[in-house]
């Protein structure tokens, strides 16, 4: 069958679409997860239309044979991980930014043009897309989609999912759907798109999006604080947001900014708890007194005001410490970057929650993130040839992710369950939604072949 | 069967939770839409508790009767009309605000408290609840939800599905489930509330939500300006949406201009083709500076500033016009309250459509709505009394959902499909979308016992 599988393959393919040369298969069979197991693929394909997705799903369904699709390979969960013998499905030939209506304020885009791209096709026409995930210059569209990917600019502008007009998807047995459309409000039957949406390749193949374009917000103004204590920057993270719409409000711990200082010196206090670096898009007059009042709220809870500026260059040199804040980590050790999130209300019990499970596990964990959404990404470091130490990390991740739970938070902020949470998936939604899942997914994918094992 | 049914309620029930007084009933059997067909009920329940809305749907599926839920019965699409001999659940007596996290930016409701009793309860707390349907002060927020309702905000804050983090809902067994939580962002699993909220009551009855709160925004300016044509009050919204960031953007066409002037003169300019209303609560000089700048978009596309004003209670004055276009179409006749949405860039040509079908069927049709996100609500006055007229309205409606969907916009932008729209839903999310429908109301309720028939 599989000898069949493959002459099929090549008969609906252009030689360019499929490989199976092991080296290439190799270097698509996982994602950035470190954790998650990945099989080997029987071949990848590498369609450039939705017609060959389309005869490659046909085939899938008849041989019955996993796909597992895959943008740029960037996802830290194990979504895009291979199973034995499946195929791993490329949208990186379909990467072309179809269409930009200016006056619609809306794009149209194959799911593997990079995230990167669309913000430049945007600004082209003096638009803005918003959503910005710490990937998006090296991410995909369709990887954005699948995983509902956030970012910095979520405080306030909301996920990826939040700027979806509407998607074209190929179901598993190769038809083809089309959700949502061009319009900003739609109440015209079920939200298949925000299903489409984070649903990490188990109900389709995202073969086109329409895009939702902003106008570009005003310069930024920015500010950093910082805090003896965590529970500190936790007071001042809720203060602002309560009263404030920052355009971003990020948080780096103590041992993250010691991982950056000495990495790139950089003259951060090392001795503070945390740092909090926040913006305002509001502009004008009106942005300077906004972070003015957010400067005002950070020295209420206790924290001190060390820069502040109307200036973007230098704005982008303050934000640079948190754009450093993982691969800082990364250069002490293996690293392990989680990614969840409480209710704004608990932000400053699960900081101090990370704190004590890192003691008590003699795990380094460097906690930086999205302060102003609740979504932090504690990230473990340990020694990748010292087993205990690899035990004691497991045991840690495992420790947050049930603190989390008991906080009422989520497994997972913006990076999906993939592989690396699904043993924790049921925990967090309980029975009756995970019934509800095997349900939505028998409908959409009855034989089962669309990613499986994923998620749940 | 059917007394058994009686009988059986009644033990589960307590006394006032049941009601087959044949007035009461009558009185509960249909929503605001005109057109829509209405049945007999059966009964109407009105449980307490998330316990009694379990035990009514178990016996509903039992005994294989339909249950329609209904809020308010506000509605405008025949959503929450019943069926002969079905059971009306109202959630009128689960009406609580169970809680205000001021810190975590979220309410806990149950479905029967009214959005206007949601808004107060979040201002005690300094906070605002956003969205704001016409019908804000007399509509629930489980019909809220069930239908998606949009309303002025949207421009800038979206629409209801977009406050919401998590749901209850009871599922047509009696099964309850519980769907994402009280976080900002959460890509744990599916996106099940996104698949509750705008399902019309057909894949559960939602019991208790999780809603997002807001800090209030700054008050906001006020800017009316009059416009000679359609096309330049459509240009002058397409080019302020792509360039500033309205609080609110919401357009009447003459019709509906005189209409309001006849009934509660103010001064109106009744010659002019449109007059547009805009808002930025930017807040200070930032508001102000948006203001102007959208005033000077406006004189761009040929249109007159008549009125701005960053004084709260002279921009409600203002906005009292808009307010009452509704109200003053109503007095002209029977009117039928469409609900269309357009991408933006094709606004303007809705409006001239509209006003050439409106010629072409010899019927009043006023235009007025939420211009910034494409989303008009074309009304058309008759005389009810008058077949000819009755049956020219019919084809005009028709015509216009036609035109939408020439327009690639989409036949409900915040109203829903109900029963006045079902016929239409095909043609717009085509037939692959339709079977997917069908596949996740069969997941969800097997035996097809929520709202059937609503929707598709």
């Amino acid at each position: 069958m599989s000898v069949d599988l493959l002459r099929e393959l090549s008969a609906v393919l252009p030689p360019e679409g499929l490989v199976t040369d092991s080296d290439v298969l190799e270097a698509h069979r996982r994602d950035q997860a470190g954790w998650a197991p990945a099989g080997i693929p029987r071949a990848l394909v590498r369609p450039a239309s939705t017609a060959e997705v389309r005869a490659v799903m046909r085939l899938a369904t008849a041989h019955r044979i996993p796909v597992v699709a895959r943008g740029a390979g960037s996802g830290l969960s194990g979504g895009a991980n291979a199973l034995d013998g499946c195929i791993v499905l490329s949208l990186a030939r379909m990467n072309r930014v179809l269409e930009i209506d200016r006056r619609g304020l809306y794009a149209v885009v194959q799911p593997g043009v990079l995230n990167a791209e669309v913000k430049a096709a945007a600004a082209d026409q003096g638009l803005w897309y918003a959503p910005d995930p710490a990937s998006w210059e090296f991410s995909t569209i369709g990887g954005n989609l699948a995983t509902n990917a956030g970012g910095l600019c979520c405080v306030k502008y909301g996920v990826t999912g939040d700027a979806v007009l509407g998607l074209e998807a190929v179901l598993a047995d190769g038809s083809v759907v089309r959700t949502g459309g061009r319009t900003v409000k739609n109440v015209a039957g079920y939200e298949l798109t925000r299903l489409f949406v984070g649903s990490e390749g188990t109900l389709g193949i995202i073969t086109e999006a329409t895009l939702r374009l902003r106008p570009r917000p005003p310069p930024a103004t920015t500010l950093v604080a910082s805090f003896p204590t965590l529970v500190a920057a936790g007071t001042a993270v809720t203060e602002i947001v309560a009263s404030l719409r920052p355009s971003l409000l990020e948080l780096m711990d103590r041992t993250t900014l010691r991982a950056v200082e000495s990495w790139r010196p950089m003259g951060l206090d090392v001795e503070a708890a945390a740092l909090l670096l926040a913006r305002s898009d509001a502009g004008g007059e009106q942005g300077a007194e906004e972070c003015a009042r957010m400067a005002s709220l950070c020295e209420a809870a206790g924290g001190t005001v060390i820069a502040h500026t109307t200036d973007e260059a230098e704005g982008e040199l303050l934000l640079g410490a948190r754009r450093l804040a993982y691969p800082a980590l990364e250069r002490q050790g293996a690293t392990l970057l989680d990614d969840v999130g409480v209710p704004l209300s608990r932000l400053a019990e699960l900081l101090a929650a990370v704190e004590h499970i890192a003691e008590r596990h003699g795990v380094l964990i460097g906690t930086f993130g999205h302060a102003g959404d609740g979504n932090m990404h504690p990230t473990l470091v340990f020694d990748r040839e010292d087993e205990d130490a690899v035990a004691r990390a497991r045991a840690a991740f495992d420790e947050i992710l049930h603190e989390v739970l008991a906080l009422g938070g989520t497994i997972t902020g913006e990076h999906g369950v993939g592989l690396l949470k699904r043993s924790f998936l049921a925990g967090q939604i309980g029975p009756e939604a995970l019934r509800l899942h095997r349900a939505i997914k028998d409908a959409f994918d009855p034989l089962g072949i669309l990613n499986p094992g994923k998620m749940f």
